[in-house]
This record gives C-alpha cells, sequence and structure tokens, in this order.
C-alpha cells in the first residue's frame, strides 16, 4: 500500500456541557486527503483544492501534524499529502482537527500501524496547536476514534471513547462568519461560580450516562450549559431563535459547536434531523447572513477510507 | 402488612469529583428502623436506640421527612419510628439520609407505593434541609435508588440511576472527630478557576464512562477531586497519609466521604478493600484519633426489609 485517499470528519466539539472534554464526529461533512509513500524524505503538501489553506509543510496543520508523527519514528522515505478541503477553516466544525487527524491516520496506516490511536491524537494535537495556540484534543479525538469522545485528561493524555447511540443524528448550520478560536477563548472569564460548575458537570455526567444507556431523553434534559454558551452566544446572530425553533423541531438540544460561529442539534432520527434543518433555514433566511446547512448521523468509525493503492 | 422492619444503608456523598451530585450506598453500615402503622394520625418518633438524636418529630430528620409524605396523601391513620442508630450524626456518611430516606421508603411501602422512588427522594430531602440547612440529595438519592446515583439536576430534581459493577468494594475510616456539614460548606469557595472545573467535569465523565463500561482503572484515574478535596482535607487528621497508603495497598482511589470527617477508598474486589482498612488503621494508630472502619461492597439494591408483620 503506497497511497490512500481517506474521508477525514468534521468534528463537533463541547456539545453544551462538555466544554474542553467533549466532542462527536460526522459522517457527510469532512475533507478529503491524499497521502503517498514517495522516496524523498520528510513531507509536503504538494496539492490543496477547496478552501485556501497555507501549502508550506511548517505552516499546515496536517503538515506540522505528520512531522509530529515521523519525529517519533525512523523512515528512509517521505510522504506526500493533497487536500480537498471541503470543511471551511473557522467554521467550528473541527477544520483544522480533520486535516491534522487525517494526516496522521493515513501516514500510521501507511507505515503499517506503528502507533496506537492516542499516540495519533497526540501528534495531530501539534496541529490545533498550529491552528490556535492551544494544543487541544477535543476534535482531534472525536476524528480519530469516531463517535463521542471524552479528553478526560491532558496530563497525562487520557482518551475514552464513549458509547454513541445508533439513532443520533446531528444538525449543524455555519453562519458564514468568521469567529477566531483565539477570540472566543479570550472572552471566557477565568472563573466561574462553584454553583454553575455543579450544574455542569451534573450534566457532563447526565450525558455520558444518557448515551450508555441510549436514552435520548436523558441526553436531551443534560444538554444544557452555564458556562460558556451564555458568553459566547453572543457572537452568533439569532443564537437564541435558532435553539428555540431547533428544540420546537423536535431536537433533543441545541449548542455552539466548538467555538462557533456554527450551531449544531441532536436529534432522534433522521427525520427529526431534517425537520431541524429546515427550522434553522427558515431562522437564517430573515438573519440575511449566508449559511451552510448539514444533517449527519454521528459517525462511529471516523477517519475512512476511500481508496488505495 | 402493619410494620416494617429495614435496613437503611450509610452512603457516600461526591465521591471525589462529583460534588454534590454523585453518591453511592453501602450495604454493611447502615441504621435499623421499625416502622408501624397506628391508628392515631401524624408521626410519632417512639424509640431511639443507639445514638442520641431528637424524639420530637418536628426536630427529627425522620419525623419530618414522613411529615413531608404525608402532606400529599390523605390518610386516617398514622406511623410510629423506631430508630436503632448505627450510623454516628456527623460523621460523613449519611447518617441524616439513612433515617429520613428509611422514614419515607417505609411509610410508603406500608401505604402500597403511592410514590415513585424520586418523590421520595423529594420527601427525604426535607429530613436533610433540617439536618444542614441544605435540601441536598447526594445521599439520599443512593439510599433510595442504590448502587451509584447522579443528581443531575435540582429543578428540576433530576436523578439517575448509575450502573454499578459488581466488584466494587468501599473501605471507609470515621475518625471521630466532629466536621459539621456547614463548617464544611462553608470554607468552600464559591468560585473556582475554569481550569479546575474542566479538569473536575473530565473526571465526572470519566468516572460515569468506567461505571457502565466497568473498566476499574478508569474508575481509579477519575476519582480525582481538585475543587472541594485540596480545601476540605485540611480538616481531617492525616488525610493525605491514609490517601497515599490507601492507593499503595491497591485501592483504585480515595477521597473524602460526602463533608467528612470520613475517608473512603474504592477497590476492585473485597480482597483489596481489606487490605486497604488494614494500611488505613496501621497510619490512624500512629494518629492516635479514635476511628471505626468499615468494609462494604457497593450495595446496588438500597434499603432492604428485615422483617415485615
Amino acid at each position: 500500500m503506497k497511497e490512500l485517499k481517506i474521508f477525514t470528519p468534521a468534528t463537533i466539539a463541547n456539545v453544551s456541557c462538555g466544554f474542553d472534554v467533549l466532542g462527536l464526529a460526522l459522517d457527510t461533512v469532512g475533507d478529503e486527503m491524499t497521502i503517498r509513500k514517495v522516496a524523498e524524505k520528510g513531507v509536503r503538501i504538494t496539492k490543496i483544492t477547496g478552501q485556501s489553506v497555507p501549502l508550506e509543510t511548517q505552516k499546515n496543520v496536517s503538515g506540522v501534524a505528520a512531522l509530529a508523527l515521523l519525529a517519533e519514528i525512523n523512515t528512509d522515505f517521505g510522504f506526500e499529502i493533497e487536500i480537498d478541503k471541503r470543511i471551511k477553516p473557522g467554521s467550528g466544525i473541527g477544520s483544522s482537527a480533520a486535516s491534522s487527524a487525517g494526516a496522521v491516520w493515513a501516514i500510521n496506516k501507511l507505515l503499517g500501524d506503528p502507533f496506537s490511536t492516542k499516540d495519533l491524537v497526540r501528534f495531530a494535537m501539534e496541529g490545533e496547536r498550529l491552528a490556535s495556540g492551544v494544543p487541544h484534543a477535543d476534535n482531534v479525538a472525536p476524528a480519530l476514534f469516531g463517535g463521542f469522545t471524552l479528553v478526560r485528561s491532558y496530563e497525562p493524555l487520557d482518551i475514552i471513547n464513549i458509547h454513541t447511540p445508533s439513532e443520533l443524528y446531528v444538525t449543524v448550520i455555519h453562519p458564514q462568519i468568521e469567529v477566531k478560536t483565539s477570540d472566543a477563548r479570550e472572552i471566557l472569564k477565568t472563573t466561574v461560580t462553584l454553583k454553575n460548575a455543579i450544574k455542569q458537570w451534573g450534566n457532563v455526567g447526565g450525558l455520558i450516562s444518557g448515551l450508555y444507556t441510549e436514552d435520548y431523553d436523558l441526553i436531551g434534559r443534560s444538554l444544557e450549559d452555564f458556562i460558556v454558551e451564555p458568553i459566547r452566544s453572543i457572537l452568533i446572530p439569532a443564537f437564541d431563535l435558532l435553539k428555540l425553533e431547533s428544540v420546537k423541531a423536535g431536537a433533543l438540544g441545541c449548542g455552539i459547536s466548538g467555538s462557533g460561529p456554527s450551531v449544531f442539534a441532536l436529534s432522534k432520527g433522521k427525520d427529526t434531523a431534517l425537520k431541524v434543518a429546515e427550522a434553522m433555514r427558515i431562522v437564517y433566511d430573515k438573519v440575511g447572513v449566508p449559511y451552510d446547512i448539514h444533517v449527519s448521523k454521528v459517525n462511529k468509525e471516523g477517519i475512512k477510507i476511500l481508496e488505495s493503492k
């Protein structure tokens, strides 16, 4: 095997109550990447289509992640990366994570799987460090593991793959305004009230419990964020109305995807997720900001091979 | 059925990372209560042995809880309560919760189960309000549901019964010093850093996940408390040494039971839990403070009927 073409998914980080720890992978939204073993050592980004991101290895998140992997193994060959970037950078659905995770996942496969998935998370986090200044794992973990993931701890890195009910669908709207992860992080307060923190970890417990027991009502009741959403939602036009109409249309819950501006809703079943998409569309047609809407099952597999040579 | 003699368990609230939301029930430590249907309306505490607690209905936690229940149903008879109080008040293993929960559970049984377990939690919380000024549910919920419970939310009250692995044992040491719940609450800060809050809800997620998947290592890794233990542990003689020696003896983790002064450790299997008890004993024999030590399986059933007439 010398070449792999892969699908690498968009991801929703935080998932309301799980700020900085929870994430989930999408199925119908993601980048396509081709990774090729070549004689020349090192990593080169040879082609980027779809979006404008840097070609220079050291400035490209997939390049940096790939170099982090190759720093831990001796090879007498190198890799070329082609990216068909379908996730818009800055959309809040893990654009940089998809590229970082995809690169290291495919290189690991081409090398015969010398690294564990947890190692791959570690390498891909270097791409995240380049993208936002913070080597967070809440997008790269679900991209690499699939389904819902929990980053229990960073020191040491401890990623838990959470059971994902089969009927869980995501509707995500991307209002085409720019919210930089670094800006979205800066407006957060560095302290929170103990009272709100307790509510938040009560909901994290409820959400995880609901996922394992496939209790969709409990999942819905737990999709509340007392800490981050009240602050960040002011950056997203018509956020409150999106949430209200999504829940009216049958969504279990609705919140900010990552640091925004995308907004996600979880639903039981595809029909409801499509109704939620329609409700979001009606809200945003009035707002007048351009947008994309995606409907996707939660992707239990993560990255997928499209072709191999 | 006119009379029930029950065992009503001691409980461990908080369970390290789950401050104010998590709790578990013990099997070998608890009060015995006899609840009797009598012609005279109302509730009377007719006998208390073992510990000195008020006989007057309005001042006794089980009396107050029982009255809260009877306020929501019409009966043309009343109840007598006898309590053999084996859990010392102020020990931090849910002494008041055992009495409150036991009273309402038995009365509900004698009435033919008109109320749900969640209703019983609500009534028993009135006993907790009397005991500590705060109607918390993290002890009464595990006493009534058994196993591990999560109080996801208070408004509305939402209690989740968490899957409990069969090999989970508790070792609990009760240093006989007084720590009042109200004092233990007062020394807490009203704000916490977002950074510590994130670590805490990461651990709540990890613990719940470990319970469902019966991953004892993950349970152990998640038994960390960044918020409350660093403050409250100063009230407990030799806490750090207890923790160190418990983990050395094989415990998965160790923390403060409720608001203290009791300290609990979780272990996989009874043999390890007994070794942990021995390690705690060696520490406390040097400290010179009198103590009790209990070893118990996590009690999946909660309150149990000992006799019925």
